[in-house]
């Protein structure tokens, strides 16, 4: 099956938004087998849109058009589907009913320019929107399917997943796996596996650095049964020689492995962040349910609430600094007692831009977990600009405490 | 002045990479009067990328390319390049040695792999990488200038700031502005200025919505001095009518509004955090140098947090659960006095999936800020689904704090 998508917005084609929907799109869609074969993006433009329909209609088999479907006039996507296809808009009386249910249950009145969202092209059928105002629409031309959904990714995503996707043969799937390992370099970790990886045949190896750790991509060129078979197989080899490197396959994050191991022992976590400045409790919250986990976190700043939230002591502070292997191991024994978790977390260390030193230079941090049996303190050196260091810092910690959880619990 | 973006990469094509690095760009060319005309992709692919820069030779005047400078097998971009401009490669000790250096100072040995990274294409001028290992390269070829650029965000970009936009003539300037609010609808707010949009004759409007508030985005089609006049002219006009609605223009966040407030009053700021669990600490700490006013925060995750390290009562949460007005006023009092900041901020609601009941849906946030002069606390019902609400919830907390700080200082 052929298929294309088309992003609208001024937006995107101007540069001022990310396009992340075709991203996603095109990722949902291989992982039907379904394999994008062109991407476009145009203007909020009548004539522009009705080309590209023209353009694509009757060559490829599924069209996905996200974008400009909002109640504001620079939205004329539905405008120009039907003047593509020819049809008039109806007023949907019942839909409009659940629009303003949907706002009164929110404490609000609808605005009245939300009307022109009621009104449902002739010729689509509608998909129901669970989370906003714009239902998604299909339009079917010859063997041609067109759908348009809404820019918004959450609601793109929701219409895409409930209603779309579940309409959709399943092609020759293509069969592709993700190991993500932290606590290594690409390119130690490519010399690591370069002799493996080469006495892969049908299987193709990529590395996606970043900041928080590296992605090894693995796909095969054989679809079906054949094709899993052989990248499970590698795939397995491979987390046999990076070991402890990988936390996961796939979407899974640091955040779910450590919450799913905390859960597995009925073990609790606290943590006491300096230069991470929350990240990593905002990491560890994001998971749902971890609120059976996670007990809390300072955020200490500050030196006074060091001391005064976490019980580090001022002699500490005075004869090591704040960023110091002695500070990181008193804030991560510190926030584990006043919390009365089991497992307490320490960031400590100096994302920039100011405050770095010849001896202690911006990127330095100090990591700490106090457990049932040991506390260990790790000191590293990551990318010396804020945001990242930040980024990293929270991975790092994450990361150690699911080795001492795993090894020390 | 006609420019092209190539981003190269397998991960790019398939749809697992979010190309963020074509939009940097193309807002970084528009800044200097440069509008980019097409963007493509094509995956790590000897072939595909010659085959690009064949099409755009002598058509385009600036190409931009990025992505597959790694130290891995499956980067290739520098060896399409050289086939294509048929140049040889040189290994540039000089450049070795920096980058040897580089990496013994973050206390590790550099892989032979990195080795490659410093062969240099005869027939290229360099551009230094001042954050990675990678330097970028510039070839001409007639009119056409081709830069290749590493495709890790931050090394694009520091390349790109230091040593690519200075080279190149500022062209015709098209004039553009954000207007950024919080706390309105995005019908509500295209409702209110409606009359006054349908009054502009050159300048272009567009909403650009999300949880955390929405853009206004202003375009001129007439460039230069001209242009800028009425965009500001227009502007202008648009924040005399949505108010206090604004908290800044273009890429100012509202964590760098707050701090540039608490900057000015000289006063401090500690957060007390239930549902969004760091997260509003952590944008709080985005800000460089926010350590003057941020003593820190407490993410109270469970109720004994609450009590121990905030101070609340336990009558309070026995008679009004964590959730409710009583909670977030207590949280808000409670960390101001207890970190001694001027300022306490408190978040506290249902973010979900699980956890809400028919009195208290899931969505539903009280947001208190204690001050100087007085307490207040609001109650919100914000998206229902965890990851918005969350982000939602810190936005609308340092919303409230913005507005205490201009009018209860």
């Amino acid at each position: 099956m052929k298929a294309g998508i088309l992003t609208i917005g001024d937006e995107i084609v101007a540069g001022f938004s990310v396009d992340t929907n075709s991203v996603w799109l095109a990722q949902e869609l291989l992982r039907k087998g379904i394999v994008v074969a062109t991407k476009a993006s145009v203007g909020d433009d009548l004539e522009a849109i009705e080309e590209m329909l023209a353009r694509w209609d009757r060559q490829l088999e599924l069209v996905i058009a996200t974008g400009g479907l909002g109640p504001t006039h620079d939205d004329v996507t539905k405008t120009a589907f039907c003047r593509y296809f020819n049809s008039d808009l109806q007023f949907d009386e019942e839909y409009w009913e659940v629009l303003v249910k949907r706002f009164q249950k929110r404490g609000y009145e609808i605005p009245a320019s939300n009307r022109s969202q009621a009104e449902i092209p002739v010729k689509a059928e509608t998909l129901p929107n669970p989370v906003g105002t714009a239902p998604g629409l299909k339009f079917q031309s010859g063997t041609t399917t067109f759908f348009v959904l809404p820019g918004v990714p959450t609601e793109m995503k929701a219409i895409m997943t409930d209603h779309l996707l579940p309409t959709l043969d399943d092609g020759e799937v293509v069969s592709w796996v993700t190991i993500r390992t932290t606590g290594i370099f690409e390119s130690a970790l490519a010399a690591r596996l370069e002799p493996l990886v080469s006495s892969f045949k049908d299987v193709q190896v990529a590395y996606l650095p970043a900041y928080t750790g590296v992605d090894i991509r693995l796909r095969s060129a054989t679809t079906g049964d054949k094709g899993r078979k052989m990248i499970e197989s590698a795939a397995g080899k491979i987390e046999t020689l990076v070991g402890d490197l990988t936390y996961g396959r796939n979407d899974v994050t640091l955040e779910e492995v450590v919450g799913r191991l905390l859960t597995e022992q009925q073990e609790t976590l606290a943590l006491a962040e300096s230069c991470s400045g929350g990240l990593t409790a905002s990491r560890v919250t994001d998971v749902p349910g971890s609120s059976a986990y996670m007990l809390g976190a300072v955020v200490a700043y500050g030196n006074a609430a060091k001391v005064g939230q976490l019980g580090v002591k001022p002699e500490t502070l005075q004869a090591h600094g704040a960023v110091s292997e002695a500070a990181a191991r008193e804030m991560a024994e510190g926030v584990k007692s006043v919390f009365g978790a089991h497992w307490g977390v320490a960031t400590t260390g100096i994302s920039g831009p100011s405050g770095g030193t010849p001896e202690k230079p911006v990127g330095l941090v100090y990591l700490a977990v106090a457990g049932p049996q040991r506390t260990v303190v790790k000191e590293a050196r990551l990318v010396p600009h804020r945001l990242p260091h930040k980024a990293a810092t929270a991975q790092a910690a994450l990361n150690l405490l699911r080795l001492e959880i795993m090894h020390h619990a």
